[in-house]
């Protein structure tokens, strides 16, 4: 609850502990880049492995509010809650929490609060607390509260450095007690970053009341004491607010900190609410996707949708992590599902938050200059995982070795300006970095005696497989990265000479890309996910033992070396790079992975949605976009206590656009191809196409492009390849074409058969109670 | 030095340390198979990684003798050494060292030691210790002791973790004053081995003299003192003694070192010294080798042969370390180079030791077996470091997935049953390590769909190209263990049941065995090391930054995926399968490999020694051999002071006698086919085969082979491929077959051209004084 309750606006992050404190799983409050430094140990060390590791941590707690009734404490835990209930409205960007309570003394209160984190005051949080005595007089006390250094979370892989590191984080700095609040000021111990947190209030209640403020090295606390009749109500607004630096002085971080409360306090809590709003009606209107048919479906896909939106919407130059700003899993850290599932879908649906991401990206090319000439590579290699750009990544095959993360970055790149048609970001940063990680691709690659280029000793997406040769994803994106660097220093002349390209570089990167070697088996008829895997041995899923996830049961030693496969990697391939596989790879390459892929990573059901859509096993896609759109809600990998599953929450959105709506993008051109499964009967979305927002809507029978704004000329668009163009006014309907694949639905791995699609929508709101 | 002057007998070792106490670089006193656990730590953990780690132990130090010249302490830092030499004595066993010194006050004496550490008393070492005023009258002090807990050497690859477990490692148990010296027992803090050490003394002085005995928790000290003329000698004759246990009581350890003592005090110091002797007197002359024409190697041969001698002599059931008990280097751990470079050399030279190493590898069948089950393979997998029989080893790619260790100990056993003829070793528990390791292979490798068998994603002997197909050294290997392990079972059909080893297993062993794939890259008629490896990138060796050992400047990543090759791998194919390839193979695969062989790892250049010596290279074959023998004696690898180069140091020995002599195995009958380089004018070496003796005598013209010992019926062997017998008293005599190349002389990679073979005696008398 406490994840899939967390508010966010990309910069500050709040999970959805309860306003009282307890009972509590983990604590959290999140700043975007905000972490601590911790050491990475190894029994075998080696060359060039990163040493420092870097963890997000949790800041001073602005959210609590604790409560006394008739001096016995407001707990859940002890009483009697009558009623409990907790709404996190995804169009109001606001959680709203109603509960009554008999104390143990038997006095009968309500409590009701509604949280937000602002997406238009990016600083800034606010709570309405509310409490209301229902059969009886009650001395109500109130105490809100900052509190640092909270009972560290438990770390997900035991680490006893990373925990040692998250114990007391946060050295104190400063305490000021302001007129209706307080600030404090904290130093990480290694680190040294600096973060401000401030407090304010608005009270009303119908008595007098007493209040009180008070701050210490790791707290700070306001009281209101008064008595209530039934029926009467205390209202607290408590305003938050929240800054960090590791250049700024303490001083103007103070002051930083104090103008955003004031600006808050200025605004008004009925203004916050209503900015919040405001700022979600208008991404809805150019976002919002609907599904007839299926209310499960419908209800998660749009929770996912809104936490994307949350991750990223107000990063501004700050890595988006794995788990957003919801949960300390993985260490805080950012990976390339950001920029490879992530990202693709705000470009469509919040352009502005994926090019403030990209540009995160880009400010980090020098640590991966640096980077890459530790590993003895030229341009720049963009770390496997961190927070501040440095590789963190402890174990290399897994980690370093996954070089495919860069041509991610620079897909993303292009991705944004085809979308967008917005070419600044790409003369702003983007040339660069496509032309750095080209560099690094010809240092990894080489021309073999026959002239063929390849790719050799690197890991795919598939991390069952590792420190291998050819990956056919890496190669196929490694070649469009290369074309994509000789495009761009084609576009702008100017930075390809500031950036010393000149003719024979790019005539290489066009002759590796030419001759990228992409391994298939012609006996089997498929393509092996790299050089060998067809002949690889079988993994025994027949021994009735299997237990998932595979690497919590068997070594890297023999998930490397047979055909068992973590997460779509050629799967992703024929995806991403669909015009390099004809339909007929398509069908019996998807066959072939189906049988062997485990799904052991939350980044797989997604993609297998898409191509399994593709290739026309509808009801299979169905059943995985489930799986992809309910990870959180229905806890499918056990750890969302840890965060959300922010990339898979995306994928749920593409799986479902990408896959039943048939969208791809075809150079600067928007293509839709819908095809819905049986118990879907209607499906609509919107996206944001080159300033433009457009809705495609689809029945069994018709599917009809709405432009909803846009420019007088309209867009021009493919519908099932037949080019159509869109006016505004003017929607386009066109029948549905059926696809009939060439093959029956293939089986899966023993137990990885993903769920038939659930039906009850009361399912889900049991889950989100 | 303190390497180079150790002494051991395989129980117990002692480094070279100067009597009293310093300087020193490392004090050692190291008990074979005494260890202390220390956790290994992950910054990313995975699935059967070992999580505890073991290292040897510096236990109590009963070398140090301490003298006070006049109230100033004997240390040669202080006063002027008018004269210093020590003398390790290969045919003695002793070390002994006679300093001429001024103290700082101006009395000038000489100091005189014989340290020895019996090959006949396991438990025990013995000091004779003079002194002798030269200049005047002297009060002379000396003091004897027993050291536990000495400051703790300096990790070699700086893990805190061993560090910590290394300080303090021992906690006092008890202590007592015996009539002429002390015992004291310790324990480990968390293997909870006991130890005991125990001294006694017998002092000779023309004079009254006092003597006082004391004990604390971590010393005891016997204390002489007199007042010597010039000429006059104080000598001490110090027993130390030593038992250690993980069984047995306090009691039983204390009478156990009780006993020895009073052995030896019983046998008296010229009854050890002689006893030394002989067993060495023994050992030469079934072993010794002669080199003329090139007094270095003759030197550091015998040197090496005298170190796999003290590293195996009385090891009895415990495991053979890299370093022996010589140094800490590697945590004192046995690696498959055990198995496969020194007891090859212990079984012609001395095979009870080499029978003795194979018992305690059999004696962890139980710990393989579990290990196999682990990573989810049957059989036995044989961990790739350790001490008591734990897989240790922290990084898997070079560690768990060399499973070839695994096919070398099989290797071994057979090895000693060839060339001893004794069965009884392969009825005890060879026969178990057979069939046990040949189901590992089995799970292990795989038929793919043509029928070939594959053993995919294992590393072979080269540790710059790791988890890979089908390596052809662990194929060929695998291939031979299967067939042993076969053979076996058809000679001992009674254990193949107790095993559950039916005609099916049998079967099956025998069609992989014959389906082995073995790469080979018909362009440029080679085979491949591994799968693919020909087509892999090159090393750029040209860009004149070259550093060695690669390892330590570039990351596991760009060795891996390159053709750089860190020891002999396909060439050590070539030398232990040799019947596998072709004369032609052999040269071409030699002259391929020669130019990407790095020799970063000090076991390449004894196997590189022996293949060029087969094709025909025999200057560079000595070039070679000269870097295996010279390892220590020159210090080569920069890492002596962590202990001696064992494997290398028998390596050494093998290049001369595989290579030089041409000696191989075929079945059960001995081949030789000498060739010299010419500036060596004779070789002769002695091997026993069958339990007789044999000495082979090489010139440029002729070899004879004369039996030095065996039965009447005499020895069948070959010499060039002919069949002759050699009988007692009747030498055969055969002109030399000339090898003539069918390449050019290969080049090495740059800055990796081994040194030519000096010409300078004294510089081995300089490098060892």
């Amino acid at each position: 609850m406490e994840s899939l309750f967390a508010l966010s606006n990309g910069h500050l992050g709040m999970r959805g502990n309860l306003d009282e404190g307890e009972p509590v799983d983990q604590q959290g409050t999140y700043l975007s880049g905000f972490f601590e430094h911790h050491p990475l140990p190894y029994a075998e060390g080696g060359y060039g492995y990163p040493e420092s590791g870097q963890t997000i941590v949790n800041v001073t707690n602005g959210k609590l509010i604790r409560l006394l009734v008739d001096d016995e404490p407001f707990d859940m835990r002890y009483g009697e809650v009558v009623s409990h209930e907790r709404v996190l409205d995804l169009r109001a960007g606001t959680l709203r929490r109603e509960t009554e309570w008999v104390s143990p003394a038997g006095r009968r209160v309500v409590v009701r609060s509604t949280r937000l984190v602002s997406l238009t005051h990016r600083a800034v949080a606010a709570i309405e607390y509310e409490v209301e005595p229902v059969d009886g007089p009650a001395r109500v006390i109130v105490q809100s509260q900052l509190v640092a250094n909270e009972t560290p979370p438990e770390v997900d892989d035991g680490d006893p450095r990373v925990a040692a590191a998250l114990q007391d984080p946060l050295a104190a700095v400063s305490q000021d007690v302001e007129q209706d609040g307080a600030i404090l000021l904290h130093r990480t111990r290694t680190s040294g970053l600096l973060v401000a947190a401030g407090m304010d209030h608005d009270i009303e209640c119908p008595h007098q009341y007493e209040v009180e403020h008070e701050a210490r090295e790791d707290w700070a606390r306001t009281t209101v004491v008064t008595v209530l009749q039934p029926g009467e109500r205390l209202r607290v607004v408590k305003n938050v607010a929240y800054g960090w630096s590791g250049t700024r002085s303490e001083h103007a971080l103070r002051d930083q900190v104090a103008a955003a409360l004031t600006s808050a306090r200025y605004a008004g809590w009925d203004s916050l609410v209503r900015d919040q709003r405001a700022y979600l009606d208008d991404f809805w209107g150019s976002a919002d996707v609907e599904v007839d048919g299926d209310p499960i479906l419908q209800q998660a896909v749009r929770f996912c949708l809104f936490q994307v939106l949350q991750a990223g919407a107000r990063a501004e130059g700050r890595a988006i992590g794995a788990k957003a700003l919801t949960g300390t899993g993985y260490n805080g850290h950012t990976f390339w599902d950001v920029e490879g599932f992530v990202l693709p879908v705000l470009v469509m649906t919040a352009p502005g938050a994926a090019a403030d991401a990209l540009r995160w990206r880009a400010s980090t090319l020098d640590l991966a200059r640096a980077r890459a000439a530790t590993l003895g590579l030229a341009g720049a290699a963009f770390p496997w995982r961190t927070i501040q750009g440095e590789e963190t990544s402890a174990y290399w095959p897994a980690g370093t070795a996954a070089f495919h993360l860069n041509a991610v970055v620079a897909r993303a790149f292009e991705y944004y300006r085809l979308t967008t048609g917005d070419d600044s970001l790409d003369r702003e940063c983007g040339a660069e970095v496509l032309v750095e990680t080209a560099r690094l691709w010809m240092s990894l690659g080489h021309h073999d005696r026959s002239g063929a280029w390849h790719v050799q000793g690197v890991t795919g997406p598939d991390e069952y497989t590792a420190v291998i040769d050819d990956n056919v994803f890496t190669n196929l994106m490694a070649a469009r990265n290369l074309r994509s660097a000789d495009a761009t220093c084609e576009r702008n002349p100017d930075i390809a000479v500031a950036l010393g390209v000149d003719d024979d570089e790019r005539e290489a990167w066009r002759a590796a890309a030419a001759a990228v070697h992409i391994p298939y088996d012609a006996e089997l008829g498929v393509h092996p996910q790299c050089e060998g895997f067809t002949r690889y041995g079988e993994w025994d899923f027949h021994d009735g033992e299997t237990r998932y996830p595979l690497m919590l049961h068997a070594p890297y030693f023999q998930l490397y070396r047979k055909q068992v496969v973590k997460q779509a990697d050629l799967v992703l391939a024929m995806h991403w790079c669909g015009e390099e596989f004809t339909a007929k790879d398509k069908a019996w390459n998807l066959d072939y992975y189906e049988r062997r892929t485990v799904r052991d990573s939350s980044l797989s059901a997604c993609t297998q949605a898409v191509m399994c859509a593709e290739v026309g096993h509808l009801d299979l896609a169905h059943a995985y976009l489930h799986e992809a759109a309910l990870v959180d809600l229905r806890d499918l990998q056990g750890n969302t206590d840890q965060g959300l599953h922010i990339a898979s929450s995306a994928g749920a959105w593409t799986a479902l656009v990408d896959g039943f709506g048939g969208m791809r993008e075809r150079g600067d051109q928007l293509c839709v191809a819908p095809a819905l499964p049986a118990s879907v009967t209607r499906l609509a979305f919107r996206v944001l196409w080159h300033g433009m927002a457009v809705q495609v809507e689809a029945t069994h029978d018709e599917v009809t492009c709405t432009l909803l704004s846009g420019n007088g000329e309209g867009m021009s668009m493919q519908v099932y390849d037949e080019e159509v163009l869109v006016r505004a006014g003017q929607p386009v309907t066109r029948p549905v074409q059926r696809r009939e694949p060439l093959l029956p639905a293939p089986p899966q791995p023993v137990g990885r058969t993903p769920r038939p699609a659930g039906r009850d929508p009361l399912s889900v709101a049991r889950s989100a109670s």
